[in-house]
C-alpha cells in the first residue's frame, strides 16, 4: 500500500502561486488532477493550485515520454492507466516546480484563474458502479423500505453494489433537470407518470480506477490500492417516488440515471496519504470479512480522515442574501467496507475494471441525526420537514434549490486539503 | 416508423458473391454491419454477405463524405449516430453493388472469407442496460426466488430494467471463465467464496442504440424507432448461486458482470422491416400501457417474427462427434414490451442514450417447457436435469460446455435472414 510520505507532504512546503499557501482546498500538498478549458481554448489536463490551474502541457519538456502522452489527452484515462509510480513522479515534479520561486516568471502564462475556466469530467467513464457501504444509510433507508428487516442478511458479508449509468454523470455546476417518471401513491391502485415529487440528493464519495485488470483476472486485496487513483465527491441524485415503485426485483434504475454530479478534481491517493487511518473495528458480533476481502494492512490504514458536509440554498434564500444552510456534517469513516475491499470485491468474479471507471461508495451517513447524507433520512421519509432560515420547509428538493457537497481531509500536523465543490441547482421538469 | 420496403428487400434480388443466394443467415436481403479484421490487418467496418465480408473501405468513393467518415472508424459508433436516412442510403448502395455482376471483378479483393477474419464488437459500448421484458421468464424465475409473488405489482406497468456492465461484453467465440463468488447454501448460516456452482446462460436479444438523446430530453414513443439501429443476439451469462445471495436490495451485480456474449453482426431495422408484426395483445385484465408508452403504430408493428433457439454441446459430445443438442426454441414475440417502449421508457427520465449503447431485452422464454431461455427454468432451479445424448446430466453448465444462441427471421414471401452465431465455451475457474 502506498502510504509513504515524501517531500510533497511536508507541511513546511509553500508555493509561489499567489494565494495557494494555506488555501483551504488546494494548497501545494494537494495538487489534484483534472481536465479544464482555459478561456477560449479546448480541454486539457491541469493541476489545481490555490485558486489557479496549472496547464500541464506547459511543463511536458520535463516529463518522460509516456507521461507526456498521458497528460496530452482531453481526458485523464491514460494517466490513470499508468499506475502509481509514474503518478508519484509527476506529483513530485509538479510540487518541486510550484514550490520553487525561480519558476514563477517562466510559468506565469501557464496558470489560469480557476474561476475563468470550464471544468470537465476528468475521464471518459467507461463504467460507473455504485456501492452501498454506508451502513447507517443502509439501516436508515432499509427501515423505510422494509421496516421488518432494514439490513438484509448479506449486508455484512457482501460489499453490496450495482451498476450505474455512466452517460449522465456531469461535473459540478451543471444544472439538474427534475426528472419525470412512474410512481404509485400508497392510496392508489395504479401508477401515474409525471414530474418527480420526492427529489433527493445522496452524499457519496467516488473512487477513480487506475490500471485495472484483464477480464477473468481478479485483483487480490493486497494489490487493490494500486488500482485506485484517487477520490472525488459524488452526488447521486435520486427520485425517491420513482425508486420505490421501480426498484424490485432488479434494483434502482431510472430513479438514479437522470443525472449524477461529481467534483471535477481527482484528489490522488498520494495527496491523501497523510490522512489514512484505521478502518473502525466492526461491532461485536459482526462476522470477519471473508479471506478474499481481509487484509491486515488494509484494516490498519484503509480508511480516510475526511469530513463531509452538505449545504443547501433555496432561491428565496439566495434572493435574501442568506448563506447556504448546512444540512449535515459527518466523517467518511462511516464506511463498513474500505475502498480496497470495494475494488477487490468488484473484480472478484473476473469483471474487468478499466482506467477511468468510477465507483461510488453509496451514501455516507453517520450514526447521528445531523450526519445523515440524504433528505430521505433527514426528513424521515418526508415526515419531518427541515426548516430553512427563510421559514420554508423542505421534505425533498424544490426547483431552484442548490445543493453543495464539500469535504476536507484533516489529520495531525498535515496541511488540510479539500476536494473543491460538488454543486448543482434544480431546474423545473420539462412541461 | 421506418417499415417501408424497397428494392433491397426484393426476394428476387440475388448476389454475384459465391454462396450468398439463399444463404441461411446472410443473403443479400440482410447485409448486417460489423467490425472485422481481415487476416494480417486491423479492425475495419464490414458487411456480411453469405460466407464473406465486404470491406466497406473499398467502396468509399461511392459514398457521401459524412458516411465515409462514419465507416472509416474502428467502431460503428459514428455510423450509428447518423440515423436511418444515411443508413438506408448506404444499404441501398451496397445492395446495388453486390447484386450487380459488373462489380464482381472490381470488388473481388474487398471480399474476405468470414472464417478467415476476426470479428470484434461492433461499437464501443458506452452503457449497457438489461431489461426484463420476457414475461414468461419473469414468471418462471420469480416463482423460484419469490414463490408467493412471482410477478411483482410493477411488472405490467414498468418495463423493468437495470444497468449492466459494459466492459465485460465480448463477441461470439471468446471463452467464458467460470467466475468465483460469494454464495450461501440453504443449510448454511454463513456464505463462502469459491467457483460458481450454478452457472447459467440467458437467451436474449440486444438492441443497438442509434442517434440517442441529449441529457434531460426524453424520446417520445413515436420517435423511438429512429434511435434503434438494429438487433443482435445476447447471452447474459449468470451465476445463479451468487445472484441469489447478492441481489437484494440493489439487484444482480457480480452474478452477471463477469462476461456477456453477443453476436457480432448488427442486423439493421431496415433488414428486419419485412419481419415486423403486431405486438401480441395483452391478456384480458392487464392494464393498458401508460400514455407515454402507448402508440398505435408501435402496437401494430413493433414486434418481430424471429425464432430463437439455444444449442449445447459438452466436451464429451464433441469428442464423440455428436451434434449439439437443442435446449429450446421459441418466438421473440414473448416480449411484454416492444423495443420502442424499452427505448422510450429508458429515456423518459431524461437519461441520455448514446450511439453504440446496448440494451438487452432480458431472457426470452416462451410459455412452453421447450421454449424456456435458461437452464434455471429448464431444470426448474436444478431439480430436473436435462439429459444430454451422451447420457450426461445438466442442471447447470459444466466446464467445457459450449452454448450457442441462434435466430432466424421469417415472414411470408420474404427471404429469411439470420443473425450469425452467438457462441462461447466455458473455461474452468482459476485455481
Amino acid at each position: 500500500m502506498s502510504v509513504r510520505l515524501d517531500e510533497t507532504h511536508d507541511p513546511a512546503r509553500t508555493s509561489w502561486v499567489e494565494g495557494a499557501n494555506r488555501h483551504p482546498q488546494f494548497p501545494i500538498q494537494n495538487l489534484p488532477f483534472g481536465i479544464f478549458s482555459p478561456p477560449g481554448h479546448g480541454p486539457r489536463a491541469g493541476v489545481a493550485i490555490g485558486d489557479h490551474v496549472l496547464d500541464i502541457k506547459e511543463i511536458v519538456e520535463l516529463l518522460p515520454p509516456e507521461v507526456v502522452d498521458a497528460v496530452s489527452q482531453r481526458s485523464l484515462n491514460r494517466l490513470f492507466a499508468l499506475g502509481s509510480e509514474a503518478r508519484v513522479a509527476l506529483r513530485r515534479k509538479i510540487s518541486a516546480i510550484l514550490s520553487d520561486p525561480s519558476w514563477s516568471e517562466r510559468l506565469g502564462h501557464a496558470l489560469f484563474r480557476t474561476a475563468d475556466c470550464t471544468l470537465h469530467l476528468p475521464s471518459t467513464i467507461g463504467d460507473y458502479t455504485d456501492f452501498y457501504v454506508g451502513i447507517h444509510h443502509a439501516e436508515n433507508v432499509g427501515r423505510q423500505f422494509r421496516p421488518e428487516n432494514p439490513l438484509l442478511p448479506n449486508y455484512k458479508w457482501v460489499p453490496i453494489g450495482y451498476h450505474g449509468r455512466a452517460s449522465s454523470i456531469r461535473p459540478s455546476g451543471e444544472p439538474v433537470r427534475r426528472p419525470q417518471g412512474q410512481s404509485k401513491a400508497h392510496d392508489s391502485d395504479t401508477p401515474s407518470f409525471g414530474p418527480c415529487q420526492r427529489l433527493d440528493y445522496e452524499l457519496e464519495m467516488g473512487i477513480w480506477v487506475g490500471p485495472g485488470n484483464d477480464l477473468g483476472q481478479p485483483i487480490p486485496i493486497g494489490e487493490a490500492h494500486e488500482h485506485i487513483v484517487g477520490l472525488t465527491l459524488l452526488n447521486d441524485w435520486s427520485a425517491r417516488d420513482v425508486q420505490a415503485w421501480e426498484y424490485q426485483p432488479l434494483g434502482p434504475f431510472l430513479s438514479k440515471s437522470f443525472h449524477s454530479t461529481i467534483s471535477p478534481w481527482v484528489v490522488t491517493m498520494e495527496a491523501l496519504a497523510p490522512f489514512r487511518t484505521a478502518q473502525p473495528p466492526r461491532p461485536q458480533g459482526d462476522p470477519a470479512p471473508l479471506p478474499y476481502l481481509n487484509d491486515a494492512a488494509d484494516q490498519a490504514s484503509g480508511a480516510f480522515s475526511i469530513e463531509l458536509e452538505v449545504l443547501i440554498s433555496s432561491e428565496t434564500m439566495r434572493k435574501a442574501g442568506q448563506p447556504p444552510l448546512r444540512l449535515s456534517r459527518g466523517p467518511a469513516t462511516s464506511m463498513y467496507w474500505t475502498v480496497a475491499q470495494i475494488v477487490t470485491h468488484h473484480a472478484s468474479n473476473g469483471c474487468n475494471l478499466q482506467p477511468g471507471d468510477l465507483l461510488g461508495t453509496g451514501t455516507l451517513s453517520g450514526p447521528e441525526l445531523d450526519q445523515r447524507g440524504s433528505l430521505l433520512e433527514l426528513s424521515e421519509g418526508g415526515k419531518t420537514p427541515i426548516i430553512l432560515p427563510t421559514g420554508q420547509e423542505r421534505r425533498f428538493l424544490e426547483d431552484g434549490d442548490e445543493l453543495t457537497i464539500a469535504a476536507t481531509a484533516r489529520a495531525g500536523d498535515a496541511i488540510p486539503i479539500g476536494f473543491g465543490p460538488c454543486t448543482a441547482r434544480i431546474l423545473p421538469a420539462l412541461p
